[in-house]
């Protein structure tokens, strides 16, 4: 049986198969130290906890759940992006949860992308947005991030490229994985962007909140729910990565098309985690403060890691990593071997972002100061 | 902007609608008894729960896990397969948790439908057989389930359907909504078409252990993972239907292209829910024993509902509906819509499920004794 041609293009995803890889090598040795993966490893908030336990043990909560969510969840979310961003947003028509923001990418493309539309992906960007594309038969147009344009958009390149057949623009700031901050003026000219050229401008934002003061919402810009979606998620903001709880934001006539997809594909979200989602977004801002904190002190160390491999990089990063280049801009696809083979410490090679990656590496700051102590003594052994 | 050409024929699910329907009419005036959903009431065992609230309190369960599922997980669901159908699996390579198995129709639809191509769709069937295909633009082929052939294939009518193009054939014995149980004869016809005619036969088995005492997968059939693969659940086997656990077997042949698609979507189960899934499949045999005593006490009150409505059944029958004949074969649309208004009694119409259907209403057994009494009543008032 020969899988379908829209799976050509598309293999596993470069993580699921560097994992096993990593498995296999620890069972053989000294583990590996992943500081690959942006998966946080502290808590979610104690009182989120508290509130799965209590509704977990009711009796009733155990059947299906509403394709649409709990209203008060839903309700939650829209009270979460009033205060967080400002922006307002009508909990019945302009959101819908998500079992993770991930499967948002997805669905978008289902109900927007024909076979051979067009959709503006970012090199460097998060693989998933190529990978999905590709999936619903569409083509990828790659517009550049790059260390030349600052990690940004250059809306010079992106305005003389054929824009004949797109339909969506991915786009995610603070960005993985430079770390560079969200700002108005870019959500400005994107807006203007997806305006003049009616494309749908799809904004990935599971980053704001992590080491970033000004979270911003590219809804939060005038006339943007005319032009653009959001995507965003609770994994990175209250370390709840394995709940994928997540959610798509924007006006009604985007999110139904993609609600379609959603009611036929899956059949509603655990109550209890539901539940304790509307707790989690009551949890009070000095939260971010206590994690921000920490993430700062591991920030340090990496720092220090890159500064023993001879990667540079720039100080000021949003969002669970940091973003270095390769000593003298070597491939890092060789260098992240070296490092794995000989250190055992798995640190993500750039390339698998896109090419303008090659001579970049990513390290993750979802493991704890001593585990980067050792990560450290261990790249030192090898230089 | 326009939605793409694939959701033309998708309409939101059926079920979505009516719900919003029944609970806009509840809110004025007397709540509707939905007797139309599949959705069981009761709680799922109790060391489910417990092993549920055990893992969640820990500190180090909450981020992302593997899109393979847990291995531990894919044990027990293989250990599950050889004690319940004596089907031996390798949990590495022939088993894939899901986030529910109704995404296991889509993902093997996206794995193996090409726009064009073609599947076999039950009718009377699951709704999201033909709606998936529809959403990955290839063609639903019907085949006929129908009071004439006594809720089975008919294996000379498929035989001379024009079975160009044809990929899969989506098959569901417990079946939904005819309550027919299954067969090993009825598989062993099934296995020699797929095999014959090279489609991959794809059994969708949620109901195996609900008023059923024998339990069967088409995998225990000689070659059956040449040509067949299976999807199952732990909503109504194990009261879990909100914890969107089910699985997918067979051989990896069929496997990996949609896990290709899967890894490419979404990220993983959370923990606890894999590790109270572990636990919930210990569950002593009694279990079943227990709840299959409660849903036959059910049956009987559906059964006096049914002699009051005047509808015909038949007394045997699988899984978690009741499966009946209108009056005379009035069409079924319009006779459950006057239940709903007149007595606010929600049944389904079974014309959802095909035209095969349009005489029949299914009523579901996922509501308690007093309930059902005060449904019983609420009918007997509008005869």
């Amino acid at each position: 049986m020969e899988r379908a041609r829209r799976l050509q293009k598309t293999q596993e995803y470069y993580f699921s198969r560097k994992l096993e890889e990593i498995r296999k090598m620890s069972e053989t040795g000294i583990p590996v130290i992943n500081l690959g993966i942006g998966n946080p490893d502290l808590p979610p908030p104690e009182k989120v906890i508290r509130k799965l336990l209590e509704i977990a043990v009711m009796k009733d909560v155990h059947g299906y759940q509403s394709y649409r969510g709990l209203p008060a969840l839903r309700k939650a979310y829209a009270r979460w992006y009033g205060s967080s961003y400002n922006v307002s947003l009508d909990p019945d028509r302009e959101v819908i949860p998500l079992v993770g923001s991930k499967e948002g990418i997805f669905y978008l493309s289902m109900a927007f992308l024909n076979p051979g539309d067009k959709a503006l992906v970012p090199d460097v960007g998060y693989p998933a947005y190529r990978s999905v594309t590709e999936m619903v038969e569409a083509i990828p147009v790659t517009y550049n991030i790059s260390e030349k344009t600052g990690w940004y958009p250059d809306f010079r390149e992106l305005e003389q490229l054929d824009l004949t057949g797109v339909k969506l623009m991915w786009i995610n700031y603070p960005n993985m994985p430079s770390g560079k901050p969200a700002g108005r003026e870019l959500f400005r000219r994107l807006v203007d962007f997806g305006m003049n050229h009616d494309i749908l401008i799809c904004h990935d934002n599971p980053y704001s909140f992590i080491l970033n003061d000004r979270p911003l919402s590219i809804l939060s810009l005038p006339e943007a729910r005319k032009t653009a979606v959001e995507l965003n998620s609770m994994s990175k903001t209250y370390n709840m990565a394995g709940w994928r709880m997540g959610m798509l934001a924007g006006d009604s006539e985007f999110l139904e098309p993609v609600f379609t997809v959603l009611s036929n594909v899956e059949s509603g979200i655990f109550k209890p985690l539901q539940l304790a989602t509307i707790q989690a977004i009551q949890t009070p801002a000095e939260w971010f403060g206590e994690l921000n904190r920490e993430y700062k002190k591991r920030r340090e160390m990496v720092f220090a890691l890159f500064d023993k491999l001879g990667c540079t990089y720039e100080t000021e990063s949003n969002g669970l990593f940091v973003w270095a280049k390769t000593p003298g801009g070597v491939d890092a696809f060789d260098f992240t071997d070296r490092i794995l083979y000989d250190a055992r410490v798995f640190i993500t090679p750039g390339g698998i972002f896109g090419n303008n990656g090659k001579s970049f590496v990513r390290v993750s700051l979802c493991e704890d100061i001593p585990l980067l102590q050792e990560a450290l003594k261990r790249v030192e052994n090898i230089i």
